[in-house]
């Protein structure tokens, strides 16, 4: 089923996937579906606000505003002033200005006919510039079922041919809710965008340490060497998140950890820990690399589900002398759900440099902290008499908060004879102080902007993902356990026992980069 | 000319080398000859304070001060108050307790029968603690004239047998002034002496940063598959003092760096740093892979010595608005003295794991600080879209001052694109604050005490160190060159060429770990 590399090198020759824009040519109009939606007033209003501070926009950039509810211009600018003041990383005070670049256009998104009024107002701004070719980049912050729509939509009033300067659209998970909800999707969009027209929001991708997973492994000779299944004994990736579903209830019941963070997130951040060095630093060289690594995933099966597959549910119960709700008793939640709120899943990589090598990946809400780590174990050195006793070196990559990478290695004890101890060593981001680290969606908006499309899922990754989880999506129509874990602890004892089966354990991640005491509670 | 190591194995056989006790049996009397000297009560004394403090000593140990001076018990004790007051490290209250330890026997150590005097104290201690096989240290803190004439007098006593406890040899450097003379007192010694009783003192290879390398080395699954030539590109070590010779003059005109500090203390950081594992941790297993790595070192020849051997010479300058002299203007040092107070020596390994990686190894006097330390330079990874522009990466392992270990590697500079900054992890002793990083002397005296050989150089290993320098010593007879530096700065120009020849640069190191910025004054 999947697609060779050379096929792939193929379409994507003859699909003209983009390439990064390189000298700069921006894009002038920014139009947002959903903007009076939680997503545009929290994150990408902001995200555009905070980069315009940084001056990363063109001069001439102007944001149109969409959807059904009933703003004007003013109205809508009003509306996003408490938002900015709150959700701007820089709290700068060019908010006037700004707001000067932000227009609004009331639009029922589902009547075709009304998109005449975008292309008016894309005109309008077109000459009161006098430039006849701006870019424009669509950006659906939309429910899901207006995916399918909008792209079309747009397609009858020509908003989708490049004629006259670039269209992107933009789209945010999720991007399917299986395998063949993704390829009709797919086909959707393809029908009226090309790939290279297309960019894939996984918010953990614009993550600063999620990008330097690559310069960290292939650019030093301290790394490099040992990245493969000489050296590294297993690979821990966990993401957990103290939350539990709060408001999402009604939309997380019909998802799960398993689509909602497994099949997107980890296993993206698991293609950037593990794929081969690219050809060229270029998006598509890259890309090539992470849907190979994506395809060589061990396919899953009844069997190796059953063993190595843990799916959990939070249960109620009282952290810190507070009671938590149980998931089944959250708004929006079937009382006898039987959602995953936790998946730990044990898989391997087919190929030269991962085959036998062990990755542990787990994901989940309401665990003690929030927290995304990969952790690489390294093997023991062969010499029985330094080894004995010596702690295996570890190589943790914080990816949140507190982004940064800890090595744990040996040491003698002071004193005599040869006794080790574990010592660390730790780089922290925020200690280049004269550095900022850019927030993920302002990465990405300006990517999108520039037509960098690397940090982008392409298509083929994605349906990756949907392949090798589909199984999981099937096992789960069937007659499967679910665990039970109370509310503030790390998963279920089952998932404790698939490391333990193996000799080893789940380290206890914790807010501090270095400290496993804290992380306990 | 070099002992194959079989042969060696043999030899070590027949002789018996010391074992380490391991049963903590303790010494109870240590005899220090020189016990007026400035080394008894600057480092010895105040050492074997520190140990008692500590609660290392055996309870019924006693110190047996010996020297010309005419000195009492008393007045013994009474002049060592202040000295280890002034030097003793952890300031403790408990002078007079230890002090009931300490005796005193003036003795004419030129003249045998005089050494009946200090048979005779030895056996009132033992009459008086009732135990009749003592084992009993003899400490030579003497000149090195003396190291021949005590070992022959202790013998005319019978105090070099140990049918009665044992009897242990401790030297200090010089031993020898070049192989001739080295291989003569070794003769002088065995004599008297076994192997296995001769205990030779090397301060360096009582530090804690030293005694690690071989747990850093191979006990950690991170490093120890790099640490040989197809990984390491080269090694540097420096040791620099910012001192001139002080009140040494006299002693150090005849001497030079390359007996003073080379020839001992940094063949032994070598060979540390590249030796390979040894089969057992015990101390002549150790030790006979010191000796193998050092007789693994390519002899150099006049040809070599022309190209890769850089000599120098301290001249007058002004330090932070302080005049220096130069070192020929110094007290006790010939106005044309040819002497040299730097050295800097590019040399290989030829054994499978480090042929062709050179190392460079310098050490010198007035420097701009006073520090050791070894940096191993990674090669670059292979692909070059990464490793182009990337910084090659570092291990900095600082002995002394702020023992500890530094990594430079590359990350990813925040932002756009994949350019690498170089970034630093930093592991100091200082930070294990529970902790304590014993005195070098105090371990080695400890461990001289308990038998343990470790961490002494044994025979074989200082005569691979003469042989590898008595060309150098040959050719600095005839007509080289000796290149001058300004007092406080990092030796000759020429140093610099060396390695700027093969494109690369010392490191400049600083007192602070990792501030580079700090160390260039």
């Amino acid at each position: 089923m999947a697609e060779s590399v050379s096929e792939r090198a193929k379409r994507v020759d003859s699909s003209g996937y983009a390439k990064p824009s390189g000298n700069g040519k921006l894009c002038e109009y920014i139009v947002i579906f959903g903007a009076s939606g939680d997503l545009a007033f929290r994150k990408l209003l902001p995200a555009f606000y905070d980069l315009f501070v940084l001056k990363q926009l063109p001069t001439e950039f102007k944001i149109l505003g969409v959807s059904r509810t009933d703003y004007t211009d003013a109205s809508y600018r009003e509306a996003l002033v408490p938002a900015l003041n709150e959700h701007s990383r820089l709290k700068s005070r060019q908010l006037e200005d700004f707001l000067e670049h932000v227009f609004y256009q009331s639009v029922n998104t589902s009547d075709s006919s009304e998109y005449a009024l975008i292309k008016d107002r894309l005109a309008a701004f077109s000459q009161q510039s006098g430039n006849t070719k701006p870019g424009v980049l669509f950006y659906l912050a939309t429910p899901p079922n207006l995916f399918g729509v909008i792209p079309e939509c747009l397609a009858q009033h020509g908003l989708n041919t490049e004629e006259n300067g670039y269209r992107r659209l933009v789209i945010e998970k999720p991007i399917g809710r299986d395998l063949a909800s993704s390829l009709q999707l797919d086909d959707l969009l393809h029908r009226y965008f090309q790939e290279k027209q297309i960019f894939r929001i996984d918010h953990y991708l614009g993550k600063e340490t999620v990008q330097n997973l690559l310069v960290f492994r292939f650019a030093n000779g301290l790394f490099e060497p040992l990245w493969n299944r000489n050296f590294i004994d297993y690979v821990e990736i966990t993401s957990a998140e103290s939350l539990g579903v709060e408001s999402r209830g009604g939309y997380y019941d019909q998802s799960g950890a398993m689509r909602d963070m497994f099949q997107n997130h980890l296993l993206q951040v698991l293609a950037m820990m593990a794929m081969e060095p690219p050809a060229q630093l270029k998006a598509d060289a890259i890309r090539d690399e992470v849907a190979k690594l994506l395809e060589s995933l061990k396919p899953l099966n009844t069997h190796s589900m059953h063993e190595d597959l843990i799916l959990g549910q939070y249960t109620e119960s009282v952290v810190r002398g507070k009671p938590q709700k149980a998931y089944r008793a959250e708004k929006g939640v079937n009382p006898v759900s039987r959602t995953e709120t936790y998946v730990a899943l044990k898989l391997g990589i087919q190929n030269s440099r991962w085959n036998g090598v062990s990755f542990y990946v787990r994901t989940g809400k309401r665990l003690p902290t929030r927290v995304t780590e990969a952790v690489i174990h390294f093997k023991q050195t062969p010499h029985p008499v330094f080894s004995h006793h010596a702690p295996a070196n570890k190589l943790i990559i914080r990816i949140q908060p507190d982004e940064g990478i800890v090595i744990k290695f040996g040491l003698k004890k002071t004193g005599a004879g040869f006794d080790t101890e574990e010592v660390s060593m730790e780089f922290r981001y925020a200690d280049l102080g004269e550095l900022t680290i850019s927030n993920a969606y302002e990465r990405l908006l300006l990517d999108a902007v520039n037509g960098d499309a690397t940090l982008f899922a392409r298509s083929d990754a994605v349906h990756a993902c949907w392949e090798f989880v589909q199984p999981i999506l099937d096992y789960q129509q069937g007659e499967h356990s679910i665990y039970g874990y109370a509310a503030g602890t790390w998963g279920p004892k089952e998932a404790e026992m698939l490391l333990a089966r193996d000799g080893r354990s789940w380290r206890f991640p914790c807010k501090n980069l270095t400290d496993t005491h804290f992380c306990e509670l």
